[in-house]
């Protein structure tokens, strides 16, 4: 980087000199080193590296006129305008700090180094010489807080660092979260369970599962949670972060979230659509629901005078059927024709395929 | 780096195909990751990382065919012809390795990795899924030996380092050690000490130090070595490295080296130089001399007849004045001049500036 020459500052003592360094690595010392540094100088070093990197610091040499706190001649550490250090001196007192051995550690990719001089020295000083140096920031390890980087797999690389997912997850487009793929399953068996990925092991982030049950025209589905619910939720929003949905033709139940399973979900529908959706935080137990699809209900049809019916249950529902047969000296008559015996099915829409028939007496005095 | 297609082996069985990875970080997966791998598939990774770097390799997913000694199936971790790791099986066992959090991290600045399947799998194996990045080599405390790199200061950084040296020393041109100027002095007191720099702690390498000491003509320097002697040598070869050598008109002494000091050194001359040299290694603690200067000696005068000296000394040298002067009722007489004292000089050359003068009897009769 170009040496940049400052406007002259209004003080009439001072010429401040501004140094942008922006190497990776690189050293600086104060003016005319090794010979004694002059008065009333300023000299100001702007060390900057890539993202991803901070600044390692350090002094092989340091000699300066000591003084009260520093008030003569110094050299200051910044960064982002906080003062890191303050040096002057030639050996530690109670108010003069030298840099010994010590190592800076800028918070971020910059950091600045001030040199003043004042306008008199009792003896020749011969200044400073200090080393910087980039260093990779282990972003995997080096986060204090909670909020982790990468939601499965962090690997640091010199500048910078990247995220991947555990065997079966596919990583986000947000290069951070780990989703599944959980969209392709449909259930056609006419009881089941499904839950959440893992469950109940947490759910995988980021992700939109669409569940799809689907069982014959005439069956309804109905719904049950297990008690082990737990979905991210709001304390005065409803579910704006994980939710689940049930989409049963134009009905719509949920969303659901929180600790409490929703109670019983009669759908009325034998097509039904469970929808997870999961944002890109939390580590919740998610859900698991039981399915059963319970045909439409017939009603109970009326014995016909004289007849008999088989079996007799206090309902009927979708695909049962019934056998209908007369006592003995009657037939069974139905359209025109004389039968033993005459079945009837429950159907999907809840009716049954044809009406009671008749039981007709014998005609034995036709014979 | 591109995708090399090796031309096919003689094996008929076995795909080859040799894969160059030249980033500083990057991933490799087995093939079809994360379907099955293909039977009877060789495939080879080749990571170059920058000198001045390592290789980190570590597996986040492993799950291969296991087999005795992993014969079968395997993926062989190797650098420079040796193998660093030989992995198969999912899990752990006498003679299958996997890598679980193993970190494999390479001597230098590349690694190959090496996939190879066979021609059947019992049960379908989901491969391999791993991650590298180049680490960087921290030279300066890396090192297991106890040959320094760096002389005085070794600074580190992302992909190197360099040297410098303690205040008041100079890199030399090899940058790594550290001299010093110290051929400037000039020693003109008639007697003195020098030293080799920082004496008695060892001596700065790679320096040409030459002293000279030059007092007035008419002097001759003697020289005194501390018997605290200690110069690097060599059992067979004289003074191969370091050497003090005593350079006195056209006379030469040294190399002195070792640990036992010249012996008393009479020049002759006012005018010598002290030759220090050091290599680039070595710890050594030096030497220090004294030297003094003695005059030309002159020959004791004859005392005339009836005459008187003074001082008189059993020798004159360099500088010494002799007072003649002579008994009562005499005087001296010097070229045809009565005189009460006469003065001669020792010389420079060893001579006296006159010869003695006659004492004659003061002359009363004359009177």
């Amino acid at each position: 980087m170009s040496l940049l020459l400052a406007p002259l500052l209004v003080s009439v003592v001072v010429d401040a000199q501004l140094v942008s360094l922006a190497g990776m690595y690189g050293s600086l010392h104060s003016p005319n080193f090794p010979e004694p540094y002059p008065r009333e100088t300023e000299l100001h070093w702007n060390i900057s590296v890539p993202d991803g990197f901070q600044i390692k610091l350090y002094f092989s040499h340091f000699d300066m006129e000591p003084s009260y706190l520093c008030e003569y001649d110094y050299v200051k550490v910044e960064t982002e305008g906080e003062v890191l250090a303050l040096f002057c001196g030639t050996q530690e007192t109670d108010t003069e700090v030298v840099p010994a051995q010590q190592v800076i550690t800028s918070p971020r990719n910059s950091l600045s180094v001030l040199f003043s001089s004042d306008f008199s020295n009792e003896e020749r000083y011969s200044g400073f010489m200090a080393h910087y140096s980039a260093v990779d920031i282990d972003e995997c390890n080096d986060r204090s807080d909670e909020d982790l980087l990468c939601d499965h797999f962090c690997h640091n690389y010199i500048g910078g660092y990247y995220c991947s997912c555990r065997y079966g997850y596919l990583l986000h487009t947000d290069n951070r979260t780990c989703r599944v793929e959980c969209s392709d399953a449909v259930f056609r068996e006419r009881s089941g369970i499904l839950s959440s990925v893992d469950f109940p092991a947490p759910y995988p982030k980021s992700s939109e599962c669409l569940y799809r049950i689907e069982v014959e025209l005439g069956f309804r589905l109905r719904i049950q949670f297990d008690p082990t619910f737990d979905v991210e939720d709001h304390p005065d929003v409803i579910c704006p972060y994980d939710y689940v949905k049930i989409r049963a033709g134009s009905r719509e139940f949920g969303p659901f979230c929180g600790d409490q399973p929703p109670g019983l979900i009669e759908t009325d529908s034998n097509n039904v659509t469970v929808i997870f959706h999961s944002d890109n935080s939390g580590e919740n137990l998610g859900w698991s629901l039981t399915y059963t699809a319970t045909g439409s209900q017939c009603p109970v049809p009326e014995i016909p005078p004289n007849g008999l019916l088989n079996p007799v249950q206090s309902g009927y529902s979708f695909k049962d059927h019934i056998l209908f047969s007369c006592e003995p000296g009657y037939r069974i008559l139905k359209d025109g024709e004389f039968l033993d015996h005459f079945q009837v099915d429950c159907q999907a829409d809840g009716s049954w395929s044809s009406s009671a028939p008749q039981c007709q007496k014998t005609d034995s005095t036709r014979r």
